[in-house]
């Protein structure tokens, strides 16, 4: 009987696409759901389409594999992923591999991989971005696990990725849970992406009075540029279209509460354990929480907003759709490289061993994020493995050097006419922190010492002090 | 033979200042270390001062309690404070109570206290603020735990407690994890207090090239204000300290890296799960991270900055002092408001029935927050105990009305001329953000639907909808 190259069970979306793409590229792929009608429906709608074995239970699942077995997991992050491990890992034999490709916590992934590793399973966490779309026509890939499982592995996955410059959107990111980690903070800044665009439209559209379709010509325009991005694309698209039902813009008739799935929510929680200030992403998240609270927004209503008349001396002229764009450009490169920055931190304390530039390269296509600009970030990597923030890459530097008085421009207008830009204003407060000579966190290491005795440390001595402060306020070593 | 009434184990500094202030109010107080060399110490230095029992046991050390047993843990949070548990629970008797006073996780307090309850024990987790200073003269105290051990335990800890109008800094907060929540939160509003603060003494220096001695004056002048706290008091005290050793300013010979011990963190963590924006806090905790990466700053020194001319044209004038004033009162304002946010939520999340007024009246004194302000806030939800967010309070929405022009000028001056105040820009965004009619998270719905099929509810229909961007843009229900 003929066996399958690789399975997939759990064919929602996600699952149903990417079985396709496998079966596209000439992959006899076994497929399977918990309930049977997902299967049938597939086979009804495509199995014209390539060599699919569907499989009514688990078991039979299994045994449609070649060896080593090659099963992805498409289903539910959490409790759900843990049952159909379980029921896998029970047919399965030493050397033979699960692949969760959903959106699973890096730390999960951690715990499986070293649960299924004692049984002699191979477990391979893999980051999957790219939507519907992606996950049919060549999503970028981001697994983890064993570097031995991806030799077998690997092949596949790279055959089903996207390609740019002929270059697959696929690499072994790591051990254990780097797959994953690395795709939680994929998503993390497509956050900040989305709420760095967002505050563009908003200030442009409260500033100077454009209609949403004029707005969309703009970001047609930008998406020519160094913006060039899939997210900028949809955004013109998005602006553009006309609700057939009322005829009013369709930006207008959406409820204005941004929901959440919990991977920004992990990427900020997890930078927070790291020590990483990823305030670009923070700020998206929050900026979400906060248009989700509809009984506080109706209640804070009528709070006071700055005089309207303000607005000319607050430099709002047409030159602003300049300086937005550049802001834009400007705090993107600040949230990139803060993300970047989360990822060599946890490659350090996870003994990951991430190539940077790699995951650039493989976010260049496929997936929510890509971007001309991806190509900048590869080649800063390239030319240095060990440079310490992307901001001081000579190409962005530079970059950020011509956009800087635009920037600053635009967090004042918004501020003063009383447009929120907290994605905008953060970028900013965290590039002026780090070229900073000295930060006043040397008064809060005073006040710490004052009130808690936490002792600080000496520009001109090693060790560590105590001031006496309710004494003579001598000075200890501590 | 003589009991105690209650007994404290952990001498280090904080553990020795509660056992004298039991003893200085005519408690028996057991004492107890793991090395009895610090109990030795403690009765050699203040045997004088009250009734001590020291114990060179553990069992000892419960022996010499009074039922219903009272011994307060003092020791570090995390593994210790379990070891130490583990210790008392096995010599105790059903209806005797340990009580944590360390900075425990709340989640560790709520698994503690559901472990203990099984073996009829009392758990009472118990944040204490104010540092060793208040430990021994009167601490801000916040107990969990059940209502039926407070009865008991309740009237020694408000002996104990700072008084302020007569009132204890001390309440029983709600069960099992509530009180160590209620002091993470007090931390994490410490935090952006201590920010705040930061970047009002970091702008008025850079801006208008004061002395560390004049910001000194500056900060006791404002402490006769509005401003009038704990935290502002000592930082004119530290601005003001001269280092005897090279007679430059004490704040210029420490070193700018804030440290952090992870209640800060915590905080932020928490409430991303709760969904409540505290950005404030975020943005604290995240600029102490900032800090702490020399290796990066030293990379990023030479990154461009403004033009320094800009300054005149930038609102740099002596009404600064007066403008950052009303800036740090207006964002104190939105950290307070995010902070107390956050506790309503947790409490409606865990059923813990948070008074927000009690909270404000026991941190009126004591605490490291210590401040006049919190009677304001106290008085905010005496009016209205759902007040839906502090800024809608009249007395502070009056405030916000009459600071906003002042504070949107300092976030200008601030971008303009490159320092950074993520506080204060963070907080004005929020402001912006809350008091908006319609929010720019409708783009961010409609480009999520775009990539990933996530749905959008509309304005004028109930349900949740999708638009097939990829084919005809027709809308269908979801």
């Amino acid at each position: 009987m003929e066996k399958a190259d690789i399975g997939v069970t759990g064919l929602a979306t996600m699952g149903r696409n990417l079985a396709r793409n496998f079966a596209h590229h000439g992959y006899v792929v076994a497929v399977h759901n918990r309930t049977e009608e997902r299967t049938r429906q597939l086979m009804d709608d495509h199995a014209g389409e390539g060599a699919f074995l569907p499989s009514g239970s688990v078991e039979e699942f299994v045994a449609s594999l070649n060896r080593p077995r090659k099963a992805i997991i498409m289903v539910k992050a959490g409790a759900p992923t843990d049952a159909v491990i379980e029921e896998l890992a029970a047919y399965m034999e030493p050397g033979d591999m699960i692949i969760d490709g959903g959106n699973a916590n890096y730390e999960d992934t951690r715990r499986r991989e070293a649960a299924l590793k004692e049984r002699g399973l191979h477990f391979v966490g893999t980051g999957i971005s790219g939507g519907e779309e992606g996950a049919l026509n060549g999503p970028s890939i981001m697994p983890g696990g064993a570097a031995e499982a991806y030799k077998t592995l690997g092949p596949l996955l790279e055959d089903i990725a996207a390609k740019v410059d002929g270059t697959p959107c696929c690499v072994h990111v790591g051990p254990d849970g780097a797959g994953h980690f690395v795709k939680m903070v994929h998503n993390g800044i497509e956050y900040s992406d989305m709420q760095l665009i967002a505050e563009s439209y908003d200030l442009l559209r409260q500033a100077l009075g454009l209609s949403p379709a004029e707005l969309a010509e703009i970001f047609r325009e930008w998406n020519r540029g160094e913006l060039e991005s899939y997210l900028i694309e949809i955004t013109a698209e998005v602006l553009g279209h006309v609700d057939a039902a009322t005829g009013r813009p369709f930006v207008d008739v959406v409820v204005d509460q941004a929901e959440q799935k919990g991977t920004g929510r992990w990427t900020v929680q997890s930078a927070l354990d790291l020590g990483v200030p990823v305030t670009g992403i923070a700020e998206a998240v929050f900026s979400r929480a906060l248009s989700g609270h509809p009984d506080q927004r109706a209640a804070a209503r009528g709070l006071a907003g700055p005089d309207a008349t303000a607005k000319p001396e607050a430099g709002v002229h047409a030159d602003l759709v300049e300086d937005v764009r550049r802001a834009l450009y400007a705090s993107k490169i600040v949230a990139y490289a803060q993300g970047f920055d989360q990822m060599a931190e946890a490659s350090k304390e996870y003994g990951w061993d991430i190539d940077l530039g790699a995951m650039a390269t493989i976010w260049r296509g496929g997936c929510i994020i890509r971007a001309r600009f991806l190509d900048r970030i590869r080649a800063a990597y390239d030319a240095d493995r060990k440079l310490p923030t992307l901001l001081v890459d000579p190409t962005f530097a530079s970059a950020l050097s011509e956009a800087q008085d635009a920037w600053r421009r635009v967090v004042a207008t918004a501020a003063t006419i009383g447009v929120p830009t907290p994605g905008f204003s953060s970028a900013l407060a965290y590039y002026d922190g780090l070229r900073r000579d000295r930060l006043p966190a040397a008064l809060v290491q005073g006040l710490r010492d004052f009130f808690g005795a936490h002792t600080y440390r000496r520009v001109d001595r090693e060790g560590s002090f105590h001031t006496d402060w309710s004494a003579d306020r001598t000075e200890h070593s501590a």
